[in-house]
Protein backbone atom coordinates (compact mmCIF):
# COMPACT_ATOMS: atom_id res chain seq x y z
CA UNK A 1 0.00 0.00 0.00
CA UNK A 2 1.14 3.21 -0.70
CA UNK A 3 2.52 5.15 2.53
CA UNK A 4 -0.25 7.75 1.87
CA UNK A 5 -3.04 5.76 1.70
CA UNK A 6 -2.25 4.15 5.12
CA UNK A 7 -4.28 5.17 8.23
CA UNK A 8 -3.39 7.26 11.38
CA UNK A 9 -2.13 5.70 14.45
CA UNK A 10 -3.98 7.27 17.74
CA UNK A 11 -4.23 6.23 21.29
CA UNK A 12 -5.19 6.86 24.87
CA UNK A 13 -5.28 5.28 27.91
CA UNK A 14 -9.32 4.70 27.15
CA UNK A 15 -12.01 7.49 25.81
CA UNK A 16 -10.18 10.67 26.64
CA UNK A 17 -8.29 10.91 23.38
CA UNK A 18 -11.55 10.22 21.26
CA UNK A 19 -11.60 13.95 21.97
CA UNK A 20 -8.58 14.39 19.72
CA UNK A 21 -10.09 11.43 17.07
CA UNK A 22 -13.10 13.87 16.61
CA UNK A 23 -10.95 16.88 16.03
CA UNK A 24 -8.80 14.86 12.80
CA UNK A 25 -12.01 13.30 11.39
CA UNK A 26 -12.97 17.11 11.42
CA UNK A 27 -9.85 18.64 10.23
CA UNK A 28 -8.83 15.68 8.09
CA UNK A 29 -11.97 13.72 6.68
CA UNK A 30 -9.74 12.07 4.06
CA UNK A 31 -7.48 10.44 6.45
CA UNK A 32 -8.26 6.88 7.96
CA UNK A 33 -7.70 6.45 11.88
CA UNK A 34 -6.79 3.53 13.79
CA UNK A 35 -7.64 3.93 17.61
CA UNK A 36 -6.11 2.32 20.26
CA UNK A 37 -7.88 2.89 23.98
CA UNK A 38 -5.76 0.49 26.62
CA UNK A 39 -8.99 0.54 28.76
CA UNK A 40 -7.48 -2.66 30.58
CA UNK A 41 -5.03 -0.39 32.29
CA UNK A 42 -6.71 2.69 32.24
CA UNK A 43 -6.15 5.53 33.83
CA UNK A 44 -2.78 6.42 33.23
CA UNK A 45 -2.41 9.57 35.36
CA UNK A 46 -1.31 8.26 38.70
CA UNK A 47 1.51 5.33 37.19
CA UNK A 48 5.23 6.28 37.22
CA UNK A 49 7.06 7.54 34.04
CA UNK A 50 8.42 3.51 33.35
CA UNK A 51 4.94 2.32 33.28
CA UNK A 52 3.77 4.75 31.03
CA UNK A 53 7.15 4.33 28.92
CA UNK A 54 6.69 0.89 28.75
CA UNK A 55 2.76 0.66 28.00
CA UNK A 56 3.25 3.67 25.30
CA UNK A 57 5.70 1.22 23.34
CA UNK A 58 3.37 -1.43 23.94
CA UNK A 59 0.35 0.36 22.45
CA UNK A 60 2.78 2.05 20.01
CA UNK A 61 3.90 -1.29 18.41
CA UNK A 62 0.45 -2.70 17.91
CA UNK A 63 -0.57 0.32 16.13
CA UNK A 64 2.83 0.49 14.17
CA UNK A 65 2.48 -3.34 13.11
CA UNK A 66 -0.56 -2.34 11.64
CA UNK A 67 1.23 -0.16 9.62
CA UNK A 68 0.07 3.24 10.44
CA UNK A 69 1.83 5.94 8.45
CA UNK A 70 2.24 8.34 11.57
CA UNK A 71 1.38 7.99 15.33
CA UNK A 72 -0.85 10.33 17.48
CA UNK A 73 -0.36 9.98 21.34
CA UNK A 74 -3.46 11.50 22.65
CA UNK A 75 -2.68 11.14 26.30
CA UNK A 76 -0.85 14.32 27.92
CA UNK A 77 0.57 11.48 30.62
CA UNK A 78 1.94 9.31 27.53
CA UNK A 79 3.16 12.55 25.62
CA UNK A 80 5.08 13.76 28.64
CA UNK A 81 7.26 10.44 29.73
CA UNK A 82 6.84 8.47 26.18
CA UNK A 83 7.73 10.38 22.97
CA UNK A 84 11.38 9.71 22.95
CA UNK A 85 11.25 6.36 23.54
CA UNK A 86 8.73 5.96 20.67
CA UNK A 87 10.55 8.25 18.08
CA UNK A 88 13.56 5.47 18.78
CA UNK A 89 11.83 2.42 18.72
CA UNK A 90 9.18 3.33 15.61
CA UNK A 91 9.78 3.97 11.77
CA UNK A 92 7.47 6.77 11.77
CA UNK A 93 6.55 10.32 12.71
CA UNK A 94 5.26 10.91 16.42
CA UNK A 95 3.25 13.59 17.61
CA UNK A 96 2.09 14.44 21.48
CA UNK A 97 -0.15 16.75 22.65
CA UNK A 98 1.73 19.13 25.16
CA UNK A 99 3.50 20.90 22.50
CA UNK A 100 0.34 21.65 20.77
CA UNK A 101 -1.36 22.66 23.86
CA UNK A 102 1.77 24.61 24.91
CA UNK A 103 1.99 26.39 21.44
CA UNK A 104 -1.90 27.23 21.29
CA UNK A 105 -1.22 29.14 25.01
CA UNK A 106 2.04 30.62 23.92
CA UNK A 107 0.08 32.10 20.57
CA UNK A 108 -2.56 33.80 22.32
CA UNK A 109 0.35 35.01 25.23
CA UNK A 110 -1.14 38.78 26.76
CA UNK A 111 1.80 38.74 29.78
CA UNK A 112 0.25 36.76 32.75
CA UNK A 113 0.96 33.95 33.80
CA UNK A 114 -0.04 30.65 31.96
CA UNK A 115 -2.22 28.01 33.96
CA UNK A 116 -2.14 24.22 32.94
CA UNK A 117 -3.89 21.55 34.66
CA UNK A 118 -3.48 17.41 34.09
CA UNK A 119 -3.26 14.15 35.80
CA UNK A 120 -0.79 14.18 38.62
CA UNK A 121 1.48 12.12 36.22
CA UNK A 122 1.55 15.01 33.77
CA UNK A 123 2.51 18.05 36.32
CA UNK A 124 5.08 15.98 38.24
CA UNK A 125 6.76 15.68 34.29
CA UNK A 126 6.97 19.74 34.09
CA UNK A 127 6.43 19.03 30.25
CA UNK A 128 4.17 21.75 29.78
CA UNK A 129 6.65 24.26 31.74
CA UNK A 130 9.29 23.13 29.31
CA UNK A 131 7.60 23.46 25.94
CA UNK A 132 6.23 26.58 26.77
CA UNK A 133 9.70 27.98 28.23
CA UNK A 134 10.99 26.57 24.36
CA UNK A 135 8.65 29.27 23.33
CA UNK A 136 8.95 31.63 25.50
CA UNK A 137 11.73 31.75 27.96
CA UNK A 138 9.90 34.42 30.11
CA UNK A 139 6.42 32.85 30.62
CA UNK A 140 5.50 32.11 33.83
CA UNK A 141 3.84 28.82 34.37
CA UNK A 142 1.14 27.28 37.11
CA UNK A 143 0.43 23.91 36.85
CA UNK A 144 -2.07 22.40 38.87
CA UNK A 145 -2.79 18.42 38.91
CA UNK A 146 -6.43 17.89 39.31
CA UNK A 147 -6.72 14.16 39.71
CA UNK A 148 -10.72 13.97 40.77
CA UNK A 149 -11.70 15.57 36.91
CA UNK A 150 -11.10 12.34 35.40
CA UNK A 151 -13.35 10.02 37.59
CA UNK A 152 -16.01 12.40 37.66
CA UNK A 153 -15.82 12.88 33.83
CA UNK A 154 -16.42 9.25 33.74
CA UNK A 155 -18.85 8.93 36.04
CA UNK A 156 -20.64 11.59 33.76
CA UNK A 157 -20.97 14.32 36.77
CA UNK A 158 -20.11 16.96 34.60
CA UNK A 159 -23.33 19.23 35.02
CA UNK A 160 -23.38 18.22 38.94
CA UNK A 161 -23.30 20.83 40.99
CA UNK A 162 -19.96 19.01 43.01
CA UNK A 163 -17.93 19.07 39.58
CA UNK A 164 -18.16 22.81 40.18
CA UNK A 165 -17.16 22.59 43.82
CA UNK A 166 -14.00 20.15 42.85
CA UNK A 167 -13.19 22.96 39.98
CA UNK A 168 -13.34 25.31 42.38
CA UNK A 169 -10.97 23.57 45.00
CA UNK A 170 -8.06 22.64 42.18
CA UNK A 171 -8.42 25.78 40.38
CA UNK A 172 -7.72 28.18 43.44
CA UNK A 173 -4.23 28.49 43.20
CA UNK A 174 -4.98 29.60 39.37
CA UNK A 175 -6.82 32.24 39.99
CA UNK A 176 -5.08 33.23 43.15
CA UNK A 177 -2.01 33.59 40.70
CA UNK A 178 -4.43 35.62 37.79
CA UNK A 179 -3.13 33.23 35.02
CA UNK A 180 -4.50 34.47 31.85
CA UNK A 181 -5.19 30.85 29.73
CA UNK A 182 -5.88 27.60 31.26
CA UNK A 183 -4.26 24.62 29.57
CA UNK A 184 -6.79 21.31 29.32
CA UNK A 185 -3.67 18.99 29.66
CA UNK A 186 -5.67 15.95 29.79
CA UNK A 187 -8.33 14.84 27.02
CA UNK A 188 -10.59 14.07 29.46
CA UNK A 189 -10.94 17.84 30.28
CA UNK A 190 -12.59 19.29 27.55
CA UNK A 191 -15.99 17.48 28.73
CA UNK A 192 -15.93 19.55 31.90
CA UNK A 193 -15.43 22.94 29.79
CA UNK A 194 -18.66 24.60 30.88
CA UNK A 195 -17.96 24.16 34.38
CA UNK A 196 -14.43 25.24 34.20
CA UNK A 197 -15.13 28.49 32.29
CA UNK A 198 -17.69 29.26 34.89
CA UNK A 199 -15.59 29.13 37.28
CA UNK A 200 -12.37 30.58 35.83
CA UNK A 201 -14.86 33.39 34.86
CA UNK A 202 -14.67 34.75 31.49
CA UNK A 203 -10.81 36.42 31.76
CA UNK A 204 -9.72 33.52 31.61
CA UNK A 205 -9.30 31.53 28.02
CA UNK A 206 -9.56 27.78 28.07
CA UNK A 207 -7.03 26.20 25.62
CA UNK A 208 -7.94 23.22 24.58
CA UNK A 209 -4.95 21.37 22.39
CA UNK A 210 -7.26 18.78 20.76
CA UNK A 211 -7.93 21.47 17.71
CA UNK A 212 -3.85 22.27 17.79
CA UNK A 213 -2.61 18.86 17.49
CA UNK A 214 -4.92 18.12 14.14
CA UNK A 215 -3.62 21.40 12.95
CA UNK A 216 0.06 20.36 13.70
CA UNK A 217 -0.71 16.24 12.28
CA UNK A 218 -1.75 18.08 9.14
CA UNK A 219 1.18 19.86 8.72
CA UNK A 220 3.07 17.24 9.14
CA UNK A 221 1.37 14.79 6.88
CA UNK A 222 1.92 17.61 4.06
CA UNK A 223 5.46 18.13 4.73
CA UNK A 224 6.37 14.31 4.63
CA UNK A 225 4.50 14.13 1.39
CA UNK A 226 1.89 11.35 3.32
CA UNK A 227 -1.40 13.24 3.26
CA UNK A 228 -4.20 11.14 2.01
CA UNK A 229 -5.05 11.46 -1.43
CA UNK A 230 -9.06 10.58 -0.63
CA UNK A 231 -11.40 13.15 0.25
CA UNK A 232 -13.29 11.71 2.96
CA UNK A 233 -13.17 8.19 4.27
CA UNK A 234 -16.32 6.24 5.08
CA UNK A 235 -16.77 6.11 9.24
CA UNK A 236 -16.94 2.31 8.83
CA UNK A 237 -13.68 2.39 7.83
CA UNK A 238 -11.97 4.02 10.49
CA UNK A 239 -10.88 0.47 13.34
CA UNK A 240 -11.15 1.36 16.85
CA UNK A 241 -9.75 -0.79 19.28
CA UNK A 242 -9.59 -1.56 23.09
CA UNK A 243 -7.60 -3.61 25.72
CA UNK A 244 -11.04 -4.73 28.21
CA UNK A 245 -13.50 -5.69 26.14
CA UNK A 246 -15.61 -3.09 24.93
CA UNK A 247 -18.88 -2.97 26.43
CA UNK A 248 -18.13 -0.09 28.46
CA UNK A 249 -16.26 1.79 25.81
CA UNK A 250 -18.99 1.41 23.35
CA UNK A 251 -21.27 3.27 26.25
CA UNK A 252 -19.59 6.14 26.21
CA UNK A 253 -17.86 6.24 22.62
CA UNK A 254 -21.08 8.38 21.56
CA UNK A 255 -20.66 11.16 24.14
CA UNK A 256 -17.20 12.01 22.41
CA UNK A 257 -17.82 11.32 18.74
CA UNK A 258 -21.32 10.95 18.47
CA UNK A 259 -21.54 8.44 16.18
CA UNK A 260 -20.77 4.62 17.23
CA UNK A 261 -18.38 2.47 15.77
CA UNK A 262 -17.51 -1.02 15.59
CA UNK A 263 -15.20 -1.64 18.48
CA UNK A 264 -12.86 -4.77 18.73
CA UNK A 265 -11.08 -6.03 21.79
CA UNK A 266 -7.31 -6.97 21.33
CA UNK A 267 -4.43 -8.18 23.47
CA UNK A 268 -1.24 -6.33 23.77
CA UNK A 269 1.76 -8.35 23.55
CA UNK A 270 3.71 -7.53 26.58
CA UNK A 271 7.52 -5.84 25.79
CA UNK A 272 9.58 -8.46 27.54
CA UNK A 273 10.82 -7.77 31.17
CA UNK A 274 14.21 -5.76 31.55
CA UNK B 1 9.53 -25.97 53.84
CA UNK B 2 6.73 -27.61 56.08
CA UNK B 3 3.36 -25.98 54.58
CA UNK B 4 2.50 -24.43 57.32
CA UNK B 5 6.09 -22.24 57.77
CA UNK B 6 4.79 -21.10 54.20
CA UNK B 7 3.14 -17.37 53.95
CA UNK B 8 0.06 -16.83 52.70
CA UNK B 9 -0.47 -14.32 50.27
CA UNK B 10 -2.67 -11.49 49.55
CA UNK B 11 -3.14 -9.34 46.33
CA UNK B 12 -5.39 -6.68 45.60
CA UNK B 13 -5.44 -4.06 42.54
CA UNK B 14 -3.73 -1.78 44.63
CA UNK B 15 -3.24 -0.46 48.53
CA UNK B 16 -7.06 -0.98 49.46
CA UNK B 17 -6.23 -4.42 50.17
CA UNK B 18 -3.96 -3.21 53.02
CA UNK B 19 -7.10 -2.73 55.27
CA UNK B 20 -6.84 -6.45 54.81
CA UNK B 21 -3.35 -7.03 55.31
CA UNK B 22 -3.52 -4.68 58.47
CA UNK B 23 -6.25 -7.23 59.86
CA UNK B 24 -4.40 -10.24 59.05
CA UNK B 25 -1.32 -8.85 60.84
CA UNK B 26 -3.24 -8.13 63.99
CA UNK B 27 -5.70 -11.24 64.46
CA UNK B 28 -2.55 -13.52 63.03
CA UNK B 29 0.61 -12.55 64.44
CA UNK B 30 2.64 -15.91 63.27
CA UNK B 31 1.62 -15.29 59.87
CA UNK B 32 4.08 -14.52 57.12
CA UNK B 33 2.30 -12.13 54.45
CA UNK B 34 3.12 -11.56 50.86
CA UNK B 35 1.28 -8.93 49.33
CA UNK B 36 0.95 -7.97 46.04
CA UNK B 37 -0.56 -4.59 44.81
CA UNK B 38 -1.41 -4.65 41.09
CA UNK B 39 -0.90 -0.85 40.61
CA UNK B 40 0.04 -0.78 37.58
CA UNK B 41 -3.44 -1.65 36.33
CA UNK B 42 -5.46 -0.57 39.40
CA UNK B 43 -8.02 0.38 39.28
CA UNK B 44 -10.35 -2.76 39.21
CA UNK B 45 -13.31 -1.37 39.93
CA UNK B 46 -14.60 -0.39 36.33
CA UNK B 47 -13.28 -3.11 34.53
CA UNK B 48 -15.21 -5.92 32.82
CA UNK B 49 -15.41 -9.61 34.30
CA UNK B 50 -13.17 -11.32 31.42
CA UNK B 51 -9.98 -8.48 32.06
CA UNK B 52 -10.49 -9.00 36.27
CA UNK B 53 -10.58 -13.05 35.60
CA UNK B 54 -6.94 -12.88 33.69
CA UNK B 55 -5.42 -9.73 36.34
CA UNK B 56 -6.44 -12.40 38.94
CA UNK B 57 -4.99 -15.50 37.52
CA UNK B 58 -1.88 -13.48 36.72
CA UNK B 59 -1.82 -12.05 40.27
CA UNK B 60 -2.85 -15.35 41.69
CA UNK B 61 0.45 -17.47 39.78
CA UNK B 62 2.60 -15.08 41.10
CA UNK B 63 1.93 -15.98 44.86
CA UNK B 64 1.66 -19.23 44.28
CA UNK B 65 4.68 -19.68 42.65
CA UNK B 66 6.33 -17.79 45.58
CA UNK B 67 5.10 -20.70 47.98
CA UNK B 68 1.73 -19.07 49.79
CA UNK B 69 -0.28 -21.74 51.42
CA UNK B 70 -3.31 -19.83 50.91
CA UNK B 71 -4.39 -16.90 48.75
CA UNK B 72 -6.63 -14.27 50.20
CA UNK B 73 -8.65 -12.39 47.34
CA UNK B 74 -8.36 -8.79 49.06
CA UNK B 75 -9.98 -6.53 46.21
CA UNK B 76 -14.10 -7.11 46.03
CA UNK B 77 -14.03 -6.33 42.29
CA UNK B 78 -11.98 -9.75 41.80
CA UNK B 79 -13.49 -11.95 44.71
CA UNK B 80 -16.87 -11.04 42.43
CA UNK B 81 -15.59 -12.97 39.77
CA UNK B 82 -12.11 -14.50 40.23
CA UNK B 83 -12.25 -16.76 43.01
CA UNK B 84 -14.02 -19.93 40.81
CA UNK B 85 -10.92 -19.46 38.26
CA UNK B 86 -8.66 -19.19 41.01
CA UNK B 87 -10.08 -22.24 42.62
CA UNK B 88 -9.75 -24.23 39.57
CA UNK B 89 -6.04 -23.29 38.44
CA UNK B 90 -4.42 -23.15 41.94
CA UNK B 91 -3.38 -26.03 44.12
CA UNK B 92 -4.06 -23.55 47.64
CA UNK B 93 -7.17 -22.65 49.52
CA UNK B 94 -8.40 -18.83 48.10
CA UNK B 95 -10.38 -16.37 50.27
CA UNK B 96 -12.69 -13.86 48.34
CA UNK B 97 -13.45 -11.33 50.75
CA UNK B 98 -17.38 -10.87 49.64
CA UNK B 99 -18.54 -14.19 51.99
CA UNK B 100 -16.88 -12.56 54.75
CA UNK B 101 -18.70 -9.57 54.41
CA UNK B 102 -22.28 -10.83 53.45
CA UNK B 103 -21.88 -12.89 56.95
CA UNK B 104 -21.06 -10.32 59.04
CA UNK B 105 -24.31 -8.14 57.73
CA UNK B 106 -26.69 -11.19 58.30
CA UNK B 107 -25.31 -12.22 61.27
CA UNK B 108 -26.35 -8.39 62.93
CA UNK B 109 -29.50 -8.82 61.12
CA UNK B 110 -32.67 -6.68 62.61
CA UNK B 111 -34.77 -7.17 59.52
CA UNK B 112 -34.90 -4.23 57.72
CA UNK B 113 -33.07 -4.25 54.00
CA UNK B 114 -29.00 -4.90 54.01
CA UNK B 115 -27.10 -1.91 51.97
CA UNK B 116 -24.22 -2.83 49.92
CA UNK B 117 -21.92 0.08 48.48
CA UNK B 118 -19.24 -1.01 46.07
CA UNK B 119 -17.66 0.00 42.60
CA UNK B 120 -19.36 -0.61 39.44
CA UNK B 121 -18.24 -4.16 38.65
CA UNK B 122 -18.32 -5.41 42.06
CA UNK B 123 -22.30 -3.89 42.36
CA UNK B 124 -23.16 -5.04 39.21
CA UNK B 125 -22.27 -8.95 39.55
CA UNK B 126 -24.72 -9.19 42.40
CA UNK B 127 -22.37 -10.92 44.59
CA UNK B 128 -23.26 -9.48 47.71
CA UNK B 129 -26.42 -10.11 47.08
CA UNK B 130 -26.14 -13.92 45.97
CA UNK B 131 -23.78 -14.50 49.06
CA UNK B 132 -26.72 -12.70 51.40
CA UNK B 133 -29.18 -14.62 50.27
CA UNK B 134 -27.55 -18.03 50.60
CA UNK B 135 -27.40 -17.42 54.67
CA UNK B 136 -30.86 -15.91 54.85
CA UNK B 137 -33.31 -16.19 51.62
CA UNK B 138 -35.48 -13.68 52.90
CA UNK B 139 -33.75 -10.57 53.30
CA UNK B 140 -33.53 -7.84 51.38
CA UNK B 141 -30.68 -6.23 49.51
CA UNK B 142 -29.81 -2.66 48.30
CA UNK B 143 -26.43 -2.09 46.37
CA UNK B 144 -25.25 1.37 44.77
CA UNK B 145 -22.25 1.19 43.23
CA UNK B 146 -19.62 4.48 44.00
CA UNK B 147 -17.30 4.96 41.57
CA UNK B 148 -16.11 8.08 43.05
CA UNK B 149 -14.59 6.80 46.77
CA UNK B 150 -11.84 5.66 45.43
CA UNK B 151 -10.28 8.51 43.82
CA UNK B 152 -11.05 10.30 46.73
CA UNK B 153 -9.83 8.11 49.19
CA UNK B 154 -6.44 8.09 46.94
CA UNK B 155 -6.56 12.25 46.74
CA UNK B 156 -6.59 12.16 50.17
CA UNK B 157 -9.52 13.60 50.83
CA UNK B 158 -11.78 11.96 53.41
CA UNK B 159 -11.95 14.30 55.40
CA UNK B 160 -12.92 17.09 53.01
CA UNK B 161 -16.81 18.27 52.78
CA UNK B 162 -16.68 17.29 49.03
CA UNK B 163 -16.24 13.45 50.53
CA UNK B 164 -19.57 13.90 52.68
CA UNK B 165 -21.34 15.77 49.27
CA UNK B 166 -20.52 12.97 47.51
CA UNK B 167 -21.63 10.40 50.32
CA UNK B 168 -24.70 12.47 50.58
CA UNK B 169 -25.21 11.85 46.84
CA UNK B 170 -24.43 8.17 46.89
CA UNK B 171 -26.24 7.11 49.91
CA UNK B 172 -29.41 9.01 48.88
CA UNK B 173 -31.38 4.91 47.97
CA UNK B 174 -30.19 3.67 50.85
CA UNK B 175 -31.24 5.90 53.22
CA UNK B 176 -34.81 6.23 51.48
CA UNK B 177 -35.09 2.21 51.15
CA UNK B 178 -34.05 2.45 55.70
CA UNK B 179 -30.99 0.20 55.64
CA UNK B 180 -30.54 -1.11 58.49
CA UNK B 181 -26.14 -1.99 57.72
CA UNK B 182 -24.25 -0.73 54.94
CA UNK B 183 -21.51 -3.87 53.97
CA UNK B 184 -18.20 -1.25 52.80
CA UNK B 185 -18.13 -3.47 49.55
CA UNK B 186 -14.69 -2.22 48.55
CA UNK B 187 -11.42 -2.36 50.59
CA UNK B 188 -10.90 1.71 50.08
CA UNK B 189 -13.98 2.56 51.68
CA UNK B 190 -12.96 2.06 55.62
CA UNK B 191 -11.10 4.97 55.08
CA UNK B 192 -14.41 6.46 54.93
CA UNK B 193 -16.00 5.61 58.01
CA UNK B 194 -16.13 8.59 59.56
CA UNK B 195 -17.95 10.24 57.00
CA UNK B 196 -20.10 7.90 55.76
CA UNK B 197 -21.12 7.08 59.70
CA UNK B 198 -22.08 10.47 59.93
CA UNK B 199 -23.91 10.97 56.84
CA UNK B 200 -25.99 7.37 57.30
CA UNK B 201 -26.32 8.55 61.26
CA UNK B 202 -26.41 6.33 63.99
CA UNK B 203 -29.00 3.79 63.43
CA UNK B 204 -27.34 2.43 60.25
CA UNK B 205 -24.31 -0.13 61.21
CA UNK B 206 -21.26 0.24 59.09
CA UNK B 207 -19.92 -3.84 58.00
CA UNK B 208 -16.25 -3.84 57.87
CA UNK B 209 -15.71 -7.18 55.77
CA UNK B 210 -11.58 -7.16 56.85
CA UNK B 211 -11.83 -8.82 60.35
CA UNK B 212 -14.25 -11.05 59.30
CA UNK B 213 -12.35 -11.78 56.55
CA UNK B 214 -9.36 -12.82 58.70
CA UNK B 215 -11.51 -14.57 61.08
CA UNK B 216 -12.45 -17.07 58.13
CA UNK B 217 -8.06 -17.46 57.29
CA UNK B 218 -7.59 -18.37 61.16
CA UNK B 219 -10.72 -20.85 61.00
CA UNK B 220 -9.32 -22.28 57.83
CA UNK B 221 -5.95 -22.12 58.38
CA UNK B 222 -6.49 -24.24 61.79
CA UNK B 223 -9.11 -26.67 60.49
CA UNK B 224 -6.67 -27.64 57.33
CA UNK B 225 -3.51 -27.73 59.84
CA UNK B 226 -1.63 -24.92 57.98
CA UNK B 227 -1.89 -22.61 60.46
CA UNK B 228 1.95 -21.16 61.33
CA UNK B 229 3.58 -22.86 64.25
CA UNK B 230 5.02 -19.48 65.06
CA UNK B 231 3.87 -16.82 68.17
CA UNK B 232 4.80 -13.55 66.14
CA UNK B 233 7.32 -12.80 62.84
CA UNK B 234 9.50 -9.51 62.76
CA UNK B 235 8.04 -6.89 60.37
CA UNK B 236 10.50 -7.04 58.36
CA UNK B 237 9.37 -10.48 56.97
CA UNK B 238 6.58 -9.86 56.00
CA UNK B 239 6.83 -9.13 51.41
CA UNK B 240 5.21 -6.38 49.98
CA UNK B 241 5.04 -6.53 45.85
CA UNK B 242 4.13 -3.62 43.24
CA UNK B 243 3.36 -3.72 39.65
CA UNK B 244 4.49 -0.13 39.47
CA UNK B 245 7.82 1.14 40.37
CA UNK B 246 6.54 1.49 44.64
CA UNK B 247 7.48 5.55 44.89
CA UNK B 248 3.80 6.49 44.92
CA UNK B 249 2.46 3.34 46.78
CA UNK B 250 5.05 3.78 49.06
CA UNK B 251 3.84 7.31 50.10
CA UNK B 252 0.39 5.59 51.09
CA UNK B 253 1.22 2.22 52.81
CA UNK B 254 1.96 4.27 56.00
CA UNK B 255 -1.62 5.60 56.09
CA UNK B 256 -3.06 2.05 56.23
CA UNK B 257 -0.49 -0.03 58.12
CA UNK B 258 1.19 2.54 60.67
CA UNK B 259 4.19 1.38 59.38
CA UNK B 260 7.04 1.26 56.24
CA UNK B 261 7.89 -1.75 54.41
CA UNK B 262 10.50 -2.52 52.20
CA UNK B 263 8.21 -2.72 49.10
CA UNK B 264 9.81 -4.10 45.47
CA UNK B 265 8.48 -3.73 42.29
CA UNK B 266 7.71 -6.81 39.99
CA UNK B 267 6.67 -7.81 36.66
CA UNK B 268 3.74 -10.32 36.33
CA UNK B 269 4.01 -13.12 33.35
CA UNK B 270 1.59 -12.43 30.86
CA UNK B 271 -1.16 -15.30 31.08
CA UNK B 272 -0.96 -15.99 26.65
CA UNK B 273 -4.21 -14.72 24.71
CA UNK B 274 -7.03 -17.80 24.04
Amino acid sequence: MKASARPIGVFDSGVGGLTVARELLRQLPGEKLIYLGDTARTPYGNKSPQTLIRFALETGTFLARRGVKMLVVACNSSSAYSLGALRERLNIPVVGVIEAGARAAVAGRRGRPIGVIGTRATVRSGAYARAIHALDPRARVVAQACPLFVPLVEEGWTGHALAAQVAQEYLRPLKREKVESVVLGCTHYPLLKTVLAKVLGRDIALVDSAKEVAREVKTLLKASGLASPLKTVPFKQHLFFVTDPPEQFAGQVKRFLGRQPDIRPVRLAELPAK
